[in-house]
């Protein structure tokens, strides 16, 4: 049960969502912006980078949710999702990409844990500074919505097959749109 | 020096938002909305739990910019602001107030944390459900906002005075304001 009444029947972030329209609209453009507006990372990279970061904090929920929509943005390659958390440096992305998953990594466990060496492994693997930096604030920016989701408590589904409906929903119409969903159900 | 290569002259989080106005408008709007727009809690009660977090995580800009905000809100009790870093549960602040530290301490290590025994003192101190919420995603979004200024790198003034001046600044305007002024400095 999570630690404050919330709305029924919303898992995850949804619930405090819909508890709270205030502090959901900047939060979902946060992500909108992260993850979904045009990039020269792709969206399923991004999606790779929230995933990842979500793993290491141990949240099901957001790591589960974005998995989901990382490979619905990849012809449902779950299994690249799955490679990607178990040992990334063996798994077939792309030499920025995994340059781009230490950065994230060093970040979740703290900032001041990224050194000028591993930004020159990524600039070297052709990140832009622009990508350094959305790699940095999507990592934080994880660190935040999987505290906000744990921290109160809240409850997720086990079933697979609800997280790839929405996921695809989310690939396709992106943050802004799913968030007016939250509050304003069907 | 910045791991990656930002406008001039801005410290801590004023470069990367400056550098990247897509993301600094939600982060902006967040802050806004969890430590300005009026609410049951005090601003320097939630400028408290900011720079409470911000010191946690080692975050010099964050803790020293939002102690100094804390501060303009109370008549420049900067005293009171280092004993909170120093010794909470010493500090002369409410027993709700402590309660709520207590819970955003527990987020900085991870929102698992949190237990139902801490969020029920938190509410037989007086909390309500909307406190604990804004506690929970101000503790949050502190673990975000000091991973992406230390995460980059960013540089720091040691002038305590700037740091007081901008503080009443942004304690009478808000942050939305202030950061219009990150974008287009006079």
């Amino acid at each position: 049960m999570a630690h404050i009444q919330l709305p029924d029947g919303l898992p995850g972030i949804r619930g405090p969502m819909a508890f709270r329209p205030d502090t959901a609209k900047p939060l979902n453009e946060l992500a909108q912006a992260l993850l979904h507006a045009p990039n020269s990372l792709a969206a399923a990279e991004r999606e790779i980078i929230a995933t990842y970061v979500s793993y290491l904090n141990d949240c099901f929920y957001c790591q589960t949710a974005h998995g989901a929509i990382a490979a619905a943005h990849m012809d449902q390659d779950e299994e690249l999702v799955k490679r990607v958390k178990a040992d990334f440096r063996h798994a077939d992305i792309s030499e920025k990409l995994k340059a781009l998953l230490v950065i994230a990594g060093k970040v979740q466990r703290g900032g001041k844990h990224v050194t000028s060496e591993d930004v020159e492994e990524a600039r070297e693997a052709g990140a832009t500074d622009i990508e350094i930096h959305d790699t940095v604030l999507i990592a934080a920016a994880f660190c935040m919505y999987n505290r906000y989701v744990d921290g109160l408590g809240t409850w997720a589904p086990k079933d697979m097959e609800g997280f790839r409906q929405r996921a695809r929903r989310t690939a396709s119409a992106g943050y802004v749109t799913a968030s007016h969903d939250y509050l304003y159900p069907k």
